[in-house]
């Protein structure tokens, strides 16, 4: 009982309890359909609650629906507490790992559950989830009839997308959602190093920003990258409605972080410009109001496993970011491969290997798959490692320009925007032909 | 340099050296296609002198020919003179490793030889290579535009075919190739526990064989099946012309077998019908007559891995066969997954995983594939788990009544059959086909 450790060798024969959810409310026990969300680097119960596009459409296609949590994450831990002690115990935190998970959970259920057998199965995922979700029907065409791979960005590895635009899209929707934001964000980073050259400085900065600890001269680099992450996660977030995914957060938040920011920036001393820069990450980290004050070490909901992640980003999610402070509001920063497999190498003891997602996954040649969906948000940044065309008849892309991370994915809201929901009827149009597709070629007996 | 020894898990970084042998006397530099032999459990020099169908038609395709070894055999050993030592040393020999050797290898020449950066390549296998070869193209779609897998079980998996069909095919080659052949054969497993009641009749029965080591009481059970994998053998290489595939042989060598089987079944003793099974083993065993004594450890090459291969069962490739004695020639024997699991357990320290292949690789599901050639001979008792029907246009299968293991991928020989002829044609055709795909499909850049 439970999931093998390792499917991929016979050495390890441990095995672990992976969890996972079920609802069949509205399932057709004769064979109805499966939605299967392949779960990505965090608690599958958060996913769970924040995929409520398939429960908006079980009833319609009578579909069971089942959230499968990712080993390493949430409850589904190999190890128990050791599982991320080493790089031994790590060693088994992959995706080819985790897509052979589902497929045997997947096949464990058909077999397993009365009237599942034929039910043809639709993987479903957003982010990371949505590229197992994409790789899980190219892996696997056998377990899976299609995939919504919901803001994949299965193209952001070493020479498939240029590394800067991530940060030109982040820019972007500054830049659109009110007069001079993105400008008084890209003069910011030098406004804090003004001010942070003197302890004065560092000691008025710390209280502006009612910090928990309060900064120190060599906290400065992690002060900027806090804060850039802030802005990358708001321009991930930028629903059209109140929200609760990574942060609590106001409608078009950043339309409510300019309205911080709009100075003319010939005028605005840094003083006043860190000022707004304080009063736009409070926005951010602070809509409730509940927040005595602000913590530099975390930008997010703690349902993420960020050293899990970590530690993907280091062997096989290899995802070059760059910024040149041109076509974007940050500090230039080029992609240093070396720099980061040490880094990887003084924290786990591994090192990335940067081709190799392109060698297993097909890069970007990826026309001889069929029946995948690739939806992407014009806000969100990930969508510039996403396909946004399509690559043939059947493997297909959808942009919704107003949309940002897997907005598409979110249940319905009277704010959407129209260019969501006519996303979601094509995505249900096509789950409708894959599963007639399946029934079809279904093999007797 | 070198491949990685763990391509599934970052613990493992070491290397090995991968042999692999390139012919390009005839490629054209200018982008011309790659034929790339995916290797099999034994010595790659072995199967590239056994693979004349791709140095025949390396100058009408201007090919590059390239054999690629698998990795645990020949000189391709992870962990050198150790790679057998336990399981621990054994725990990278797998399909899924040695597929991403090839992947890895073949992207690898397309980045370092000058004018393959867009050759398409197309893998070519026999038998276990063969099951490769498709599953190369099932897996890496972007690494080869197409396969031809010839005499490729890959359904030969538990619940995917009738265990009884192998031997079934064996029994039915031996029928057609001589009066009472499959009949004497049949009869003389009664035969041999018969003579070998008594200590007289053992002797006997040594000498008649001309074994290298007398037989014991306690070998009985392994001269049967030393003998049956001769036949089995036998019916795998009844080729049209001499050869020396297994064994060096007479042309059509089961019908040489049978000219020592024709008695009519109701008048021979045991002794005479032994005596006759004794020169037909001598056929298979010393057609050139250096052989002075038969030794009944071994049935064919050394060129073969045995014990890698044994692993391979013993993990991955779980194979049910099975014989009835009614519709074989073969005593009765059921499969037992359990024994046989317990074997592989006191063997290596491992269980097999019966499932696996069928979850990993498709099973009888694979229609969503493309460009795949299953070739069959109707002779092989391996095409009891081939894929003897197409499946759609593009994953096709041809089937060669009067061939035997994977003839078509051998030279040209004046005494071809035509439909081995015409099997090589039509592959040649799906090959020309594939490669005016991939240039027109190429991604620029």
């Amino acid at each position: 009982n439970g999931v093998g450790i390792d499917h991929f060798g016979f050495l390890e024969d441990g095995t672990f309890k992976q969890r996972y959810l079920v609802n069949n409310e509205h399932w057709d026990q004769k064979g109805g359909p499966i939605l299967f969300y392949t779960g990505n680097e965090g608690d599958i119960t958060w996913f769970c609650n924040n995929t409520g596009f398939m429960w908006d459409v079980a009833e319609e296609l009578g579909a069971m629906l089942v959230f499968a949590e990712h080993r390493y994450y949430g409850e589904s831990l190999p190890f128990g507490q050791d599982s991320y002690s080493d790089a031994k115990h790590l060693n088994y935190l992959t995706s080819e790992q985790a897509l052979a998970d589902f497929s045997v959970l997947i096949r464990e259920l058909k077999r397993t559950v009365l009237g599942a057998q034929k039910s043809p199965v639709i993987a479903i995922g957003g982010s990371y989830g949505g590229m197992l979700s994409a790789w899980l029907r190219m892996k696997y065409p056998n377990v899976v009839v299609g995939a919504l791979a919901a803001s994949a960005p299965i193209w952001q590895f070493p020479d498939m997308v240029p590394c800067g635009d991530f940060y030109k899209i982040v820019t972007q929707d500054f830049a659109r959602s009110g007069l001079n934001c993105d400008v008084n964000i890209r003069r910011s980073w030098k406004a804090i190093d003004n001010i942070t050259a003197t302890d004065d400085g560092l000691q008025w900065l710390s209280g502006e920003f009612s910090l928990c600890s309060p900064l120190k001269k060599t906290d400065l680099d992690g002060f900027k990258a806090w804060l850039q992450e802030t802005w990358v996660n708001l321009a991930m977030v930028d629903y059209p409605y109140e929200a609760n995914f990574l942060q609590p957060l106001p409608r078009w938040p950043i339309q409510v972080v300019c309205k911080h920011l709009g100075f003319d920036p010939s005028v605005v001393s840094d003083y006043q410009l860190l000022g707004g820069i304080s009063e736009a990450a409070r926005v951010y980290y602070n809509y409730t109001g509940n927040c005595p004050c602000l913590n530099t070490s975390s930008t997010a909901t703690g349902n993420l496993g960020f050293i899990g992640w970590y530690y993907q980003a280091c062997t096989e999610m290899v995802m070059p970011l760059c910024t040149d402070g041109i076509q974007d509001m940050f500090e230039p920063q080029d992609w240093n491969f070396q720099a980061f497999s040490d880094e990887c190498h003084s924290l786990f003891g591994v090192r990335p290997r940067a081709d190799w997602a392109d060698t297993v996954y097909g890069g970007l040649d990826i026309a001889s798959h069929s029946n995948i969906i690739f939806s992407n948000g014009g806000l969100d940044p990930w969508s510039s490692g996403g396909v946004t065309r399509n690559i043939s008849d059947s493997v297909v892309a959808i942009v919704i320009p107003d949309g940002a991370h897997h907005l598409d994915l979110r249940y319905n809201n009277e704010y959407d925007p129209h260019t969501v929901l006519s996303a979601r009827v094509l995505e249900v149009k096509y789950f409708k032909l894959w599963i007639t597709q399946a029934r079809k070629l279904q093999i007797p007996g």
